[in-house]
């Protein structure tokens, strides 16, 4: 049996590192350009920017520059490993981010777990990105984070955790439910999971018009007032699971036409699965290893099935969005991520397929096609020029 | 006449930007990379590093990631033209990092000046990188928060401005000595600018062995018990000027040896240079504009002229420390930057002109030499494996 495990850890010793820096100016060639790439000349540009600080748009790479920044609390599936260990990922996917999106990304793992000096730290470094984009921050933390620094930031700030997983999730959801024909507002859906992912994906949700919404976690059914409930899931539980309906996530999950998962390991079973309606959909997003192997929501009867992992097909992973969204942002020289460019780019993953080629194999785009992520950027850049 | 300012301002706009984030993995040729990169296997090398912090020097890019931090207070002589227009310096500095060590630098600007918050701020991040540049914080801020980032952190810690000039500058002097047949414990230096790279310079050359120095900045001749001086200032007091002499700059440069200014533009004259002693040797660095020109300085009789811009012979630039400094810190993995390892730079710098080949135009090697980089960083590493 192949070593996966071995296998991944050879690879990041070889690459040590999966970014560089890559200078624009190349001093070897052309020595001369010291004059003016440093000093004297750089002062000039220095002293623009000074009069007028939107010209860091201009003579810095501020236009194109994103921090992916995280406190290591929530990192993939695997909880609170810490800031220095979350590195490989925010590595990741600053190589998404130049891949797909061809913006320079640049990883920052900050070392506190404290929303005022997150929000402080990250606030005083905004001066010298483009874009902020949060990553892996634990909730309910996460909410106040983005908000504050929604509100004292002049640049787009980003959740991705929430926001990118909501929009990629919301597409997936809308070609599966074309596919076995059923409609949003008809169908009852169980998110297991209310942190970051899963309530935003709720509420998008809810925008693209579902009534019937149940939430499990670790405490079971979340329903209105229950104890126990963080802050979020407080406000969730007014405008879900209406019924008030008790018990846990076995109980939750029959009769459910969609499951999602952005919770942890192997908490589905097959026969979870089997209770579920006829077409059932599946989304069991845990990473590294889903709340139900892939194989194993087809086996209890699944008619459609998602995960968030790139080795099995109708990969619903958040890289279909960040990559675009940034992308889409700075090139409109946007000032915020707004709803409408959220939606926009729902739309744009969703109608990417093309009716007659969906099917239970293809309810969403490959995050490998660079095309879908130009497709991406230009109807958010577009719904961004617009408001 | 050329016009400087705009051909720098208009390649400044041509690269919008002088560093780009590369990619080592190659996604669009071998997207099943993926899978490693990012998840599922990306897993792994963050649960290795969750269980030793230093794996992340062996998974990540830690092993060759340099931070290079302002606060925008003192750019080059500019002064406090705050964070945001402090970039272009910043980025020029991660392209000479790259191009003549090979470090991976990334430019942060913070906005707040508060010695506090920049120290928090700072730790906070250290956990992302394998050493730390402080640039162009205004002293005496900046000594402060240099010997308190080193309490704190377990990672090399330099500020350029104090100890990658004074380095430089004590290589530029051993080497113009030589030519000028003096002894450094018998000549009389003048420094003006009691900031953080005169002060850092002063002690440096002390060390080697300057007995008779005088200061002089905005307040006159700096002289022990003076009013006005600040608390770096009033410690170099009692070290320097033991004669008591009072006045200005012009009063204590008469019958120097030895010019270094690190203050502002145009506040030497011919006058003033024609003044110092026989064989005299001046170097005006303030940047852009120096504190007398080249030209100037010669034609008031100094024998030997250096300054820290590309356009003139000997360019007594940080640029020649910094790259190598850093590059044989990450390469011994060192926890600091030890007085041993700066004083091995100082050597290496002097060192690598032969002493036939020293001349008044020829006193300090040309920065844009990959080869002195490289010498500088394996007697650095050296120094500091051998601590």
């Amino acid at each position: 049996m192949i070593d996966k495990k071995q296998i991944a850890l050879d690879k990041h010793q070889k690459w040590h590192g999966k970014l560089e820096i890559k200078p624009k100016v190349d001093l070897i060639k052309h020595p001369e350009e010291l004059v003016d790439a440093y000093t004297p000349g750089v002062a000039y540009p220095c002293l623009e920017i000074e009069k007028d600080e939107e010209k860091s748009y201009l003579y810095t790479n501020r236009h194109n520059t994103v921090a992916v920044i995280t406190d290591g609390t929530a990192v993939l599936g695997l909880g609170d490993i810490g800031p220095v260990a979350g590195m490989p990922v925010m590595e990741g996917k600053c190589v998404l981010f130049k891949t797909y999106g061809n913006v320079d990304a640049i990883p920052l793992c900050l070392k506190t777990k404290d929303v005022d000096e997150l929000v402080r730290t990250i606030y005083l470094l905004s001066g010298s990105f483009g874009g902020i984009n949060l990553e892996d921050i634990s909730a309910p933390r996460c909410f106040e984070v983005e908000r504050r620094l929604k509100e004292v930031c002049d640049i787009p700030i980003f959740h991705d955790d929430q926001h990118g997983t909501a929009i990629v999730v919301s597409a997936a959801v809308i070609n599966a439910l074309k596919v076995v024909k059923k409609d949003i507002k008809e169908i009852k859906c169980v998110i297991n999971g209310a942190g970051a992912a899963g309530i935003s994906i709720g509420k998008l949700l809810m925008k693209l018009g579902l009534k019937n919404l149940i939430y499990c976690d670790k405490v079971g059914i979340i329903c209105e007032g229950m104890e126990g409930l963080n802050i979020a899931q407080e406000e969730i539980s007014h405008l879900t699971n209406k019924n008030h309906l008790k018990g846990i996530l076995k109980d939750a999950i029959k009769g459910a036409d969609l499951f999602i998962g952005v919770s942890g390991p192997n908490l589905v079973t097959k026969e979870m699965v089997a209770s579920m309606n006829k077409d059932a959909i599946c989304f069991p997003m845990a990473n590294p290893v889903p709340e139900i192997s892939y194989e194993d929501a087809l086996l209890g009867g699944a008619r459609i099935v998602g995960t968030g992992r790139s080795d099995y097909p109708n990969q619903i992973n958040n890289l279909l969005v960040f990559p675009g969204i940034f992308r889409g942002a700075l090139d409109a020289r946007s000032k915020e991520i707004s709803d409408k460019m959220m939606e926009a780019a729902v739309y744009a993953l969703s109608d990417y397929i093309k009716e007659d080629e969906l099917s239970p194999l293809n309810i969403i785009p490959k995050a490998t096609d660079p095309l879908v992520h130009k497709h991406v950027s230009e109807r958010v850049k577009e719904a961004a020029l617009k408001k």
